[in-house]
């Protein structure tokens, strides 16, 4: 609609370090390359619950996990062209306690995305995932306050995008956008690739991409469309014309 | 998408004369103005259930009420700018047998609408409009079949939206697009006014279309936007952005 | 509410000449009792699905079963309070044809219930059930009609009451009444002993009964309720009390 | 039934202080009207979120804004009948620790409501009206416990009536009962005129209630009826006859 | 438990004569080679429908691609070690008449299937799907009543297994069980070469066999599997452990 | 399936000192007879909210109650042939710490329990019950992490099975399977009878494996089966049979 953004600013909340890259990588870099801004929270590293691959590693720490997930997150988010940041509050089980809501609310406040991207709200397998999607949905809202710190600006009525979970008809996932990331699924795939303690997913993600990629074709897409991410909204779209 | 074309082409499967006009008048007419082309199949005149201010006049009978309801129907169509056909099958109870199910289809094929708009699958106080559902997704299957008349071109992927219902909460109608019809909302007040057998309506679709069009601005529509009508998505849309 | 009749009346449709013996019983003796009118419409006998007891006498044709089942429900009608008919439509499967529709818009019209009482939506154990309850939807629908058989009066917003399937879960029952039958538990259960076809199920609804009781008390019901029966509204409830 | 008192106490438990005016005052003015005593229990003051025309007076604090909404929220409260308290703990986010919890219950407890209101449990645009939905089903419950401070009498099984939300769909409302408050509308209007820091919700909330007023009616209501409130009730009513 | 057969008979119902290969070739294959009897009627060829490549050779008509479509599905069948019967009822749409009603109940009377495979209740999509669903509920409670043809067995409690369709999440497809096909996924991909009427699907099953069966081991199943096809039950399991 | 053990070993997460034996004591006693070791987490006494009877003596205090509690537990989980400890979290309202999260995963991580049995995820009238749901999903979680304390064996993908709330349909509650518990409803039946501070409880599940039970046989179980608890799984089962 006429005062959309021409590049919609992108907040990604995710609950570990890799989880925006492999659900929503596309998304991101499909963001980037049209100009606009995407930034990454990432809640935790995922260091104790999704560190698989690195805790196989002799001698392995804590500490050298997450900077291991840090870097590793880090370089994904370069190759799709967003900025990142780890707010550190732990795995499984994540906490997210009051100053990291306060912090949440000031990214917000001052980045003021267009468009925020988390996970769905019931995943009975991951609980971190579920934390993450509340967490959005309370810390949207206490951003959008006008009496919450006076200095910084109120923020719009962000959409909600949720990201295809696991197991999606477990999690009740109903998509209702099906995102045509075929311009930029090799970008994706050099960002899946800098995620060395979580390899096997690589392959995985690349089969989901063109299954979804060939749903979108059925739903619609024109058949150039080779990959496509899922997503359900959490709020009504407007728009000025049916689609 | 790159292939959406232009000027979709849309196709109203509206289970009695007057649904299309109250629930879907401003969709019409925005698709009208922007250069589509626009038909509405009326299944019926809505005759008997719906024409109470008609059979409130003496000497009233069936064939009369019919030819006042295609009268307003066919004026209100062509203000909104669409044509319209009459397919005469009957209300309270709608049978769509399957003479009706072959023209629905051959209308379908040719027209090669991009969208569908219709009512929603489960109204407790109407099955009209659930049969009017039914057979607009059984139709739509029909049309694409590659073997069905090999004469005509099959139909592609078009979109179902499912218009409001009376009683949405009642429907478990959840609707997924606002759609912005401030610009046009004079010309479906003008196609509302030619329905003189249910003018009790025009205040209330008036009232609902300025409540939608809060609700639009509320989830991030431009505060410009006053009047909107609701509609619930059957497929996932595709998209290349976030959207 | 002011205009709620002392008496209302109630319509039961029934897909099978027991269910409104064993489902509610309960229901149509305490609204006989208080001086309502109550009729049972039994569309079919159960004559193949629901009268294993008959089937294993020697002999037993379907003219007899049905005769036996006919005289059964009669006098259970008769001990609840209620008059009755028979639609013989057959079942396993029931079949509704238009004549069908047309005889119960008739019944509606003549007797202008209130109340209207029948089976839950989906029951994936018997569709006869699922049949009954789109029909009394649609011949609701239709005996609402302006415009239909104009030397008949319209029938008003009657409320459709669901009664309890044999597994409630299963079938998405979702009861939101808990109706005390503890008055007329007696009468239910002489009712109940007419049916010789299904003996088995006066112990089993004697049963439930008691158990509905206990949770009407639980949901604050006064402590002298011993027997209840339970009830899912089709459409919400007005009213000029929270209660 | 017999031992549902004549005058049924009722607890209203608000997230903000404006919530039960707008959503719940017209059943308050109905209750209080006709001798029940009614309290409200504001979680917080809506200081932050929900004061958007008080924080656009230049100089405006925290602490002048809670003022003038305990003012505000006092002088409708008066207006319709209702005693009230403030519990001050915060909004946007709204937190309700253990001690909150323990005064809540001591509530509840001290004046026996048999009628609770409240939000719905899924808001997605504001997660505080959860909080309220959630902490009044918990204090319930430990209201009800037998071992809880034995000095006090258990709480009863008291319905909760939640309220409709501003965005119904959305939040999955189903709304079960259309409650007729015509004859106190002149009340609700007059307290809704107190809430001078929400001004635009007046026009809203009365349209609202005469759109509902209208589905009353449309559901069996008297023609008399003008206004209505939507309620979802959260356990089955309890009743001796089917209504 | 003690009484469910070692050898459990099934019976698949398949909307189209591809849809039995694609969406549950394994469960069948499993089943025979364990020694049970199976037997899939195929309610029409998807001669219409589903029969795209056929449909693109020069001079083909409907008979030559029922015939076309027979010989691939007998030849499948075959190859699983099921027996199979075509009922050429139509496809898009398909009709299922009392008939046909009658001949399906004695198909199910005369095998006595312990298992029925079917499609989901609601695919938007494909209501042909939806067909043969209502019809296997409604087959299944028409066997099972002891008044039907009292010359043949009445069924027992068969559990109806809802197969996989197409876009799961869209659909509603909830699935409760994975089950392991890796022993027979040669066989299966054998019985899917033989459908060259959809060779573009054989790639896609054998994706979707592998995606199933990484989530098989992820809720449980030995690292060994490889494959597995997902299921959703209609009814409750029974059974004398938890599993 | 071929590496589930053979004496699966299982856990029971119980929000309360008695739901495991009223609403589980099938499923433990069956279990342990079967050779599997069975351990009963009670998070609280059910001091404050479930010891109606107990608070009835005179003097009572809440650490006799506690008292009085454990001995009854401790005495039916050992008829029932399970181990059992208590976490004394509290009730009315449970509140399960961080702490507490530690303990249970160390409980986990030491028994690598195959299978959980724990509460409903939303019970409206006992949020404790949703507390131990939640917990035994989040402990189940932390359990399976790698990264999480090194020490320890992670635990596998163990289900979780959610018994049958008190008033299962307003709980949501859709049962998916009905376990055959007939040849230890005697020992269960012993069991209860050592809860003397609800004894009037003994009854109510008397008659509700009774009921199961005859549902069990309904959906095809051996008509020799009596008594079954239900009991709804919350995620696929994996198999390599159609059951």
């Amino acid at each position: 609609m006429s005062d959309i953004p021409r590049h919609p600013s992108v907040l990604v909340i995710s609950a570990h370090s890799g989880d925006f890259v492999w659900r929503a990588g596309g998304a991101i870099a499909l963001s980037a390359r049209r100009g606009s801004s995407v930034h990454v929270l990432c809640l935790s590293y995922g260091e104790r619950g999704e560190s698989q691959g690195l805790w196989k590693q002799e001698g392995m720490t804590v500490e050298r996990v997450k900077e291991a997930r840090r870097a590793e997150a880090s370089a994904a988010a370069e190759v799709l062209g967003a900025s990142i940041e780890f707010l550190d509050l732990g795995d499984y089980p994540l906490r997210v306690g009051e100053d990291a809501v306060d912090r949440i609310v000031g990214v917000m406040r001052e980045r003021q995305p267009d468009i925020l991207l988390t996970h769905v709200a019931n995943d009975p397998y991951n609980r971190d995932h579920n934390q993450a999607h509340e967490t959005t949905l309370l810390t949207r809202m206490v951003a959008q306050a006008h009496g919450h710190d006076r200095s910084t600006r109120p923020l719009g009525a962000a959409q909600v995008f949720q990201f295809e979970p696991h197991q999606p008809e477990v999690c009740g996932f109903a998509p209702d956008l099906l995102l045509d990331i075929s311009p930029v699924f090799d970008v994706k795939a050099e960002a899946m690739n800098r995620m060395t303690a979580q390899e096997h997913l690589v392959r995985y993600y690349t089969d989901l991409g063109l299954r979804r990629g060939v749903q979108a074709v059925r739903n619609g897409a024109p058949k150039t469309v080779t990959h496509a991410e899922a997503y359900q909204r959490t709020f009504p779209t407007v728009g000025d014309e049916l689609r």
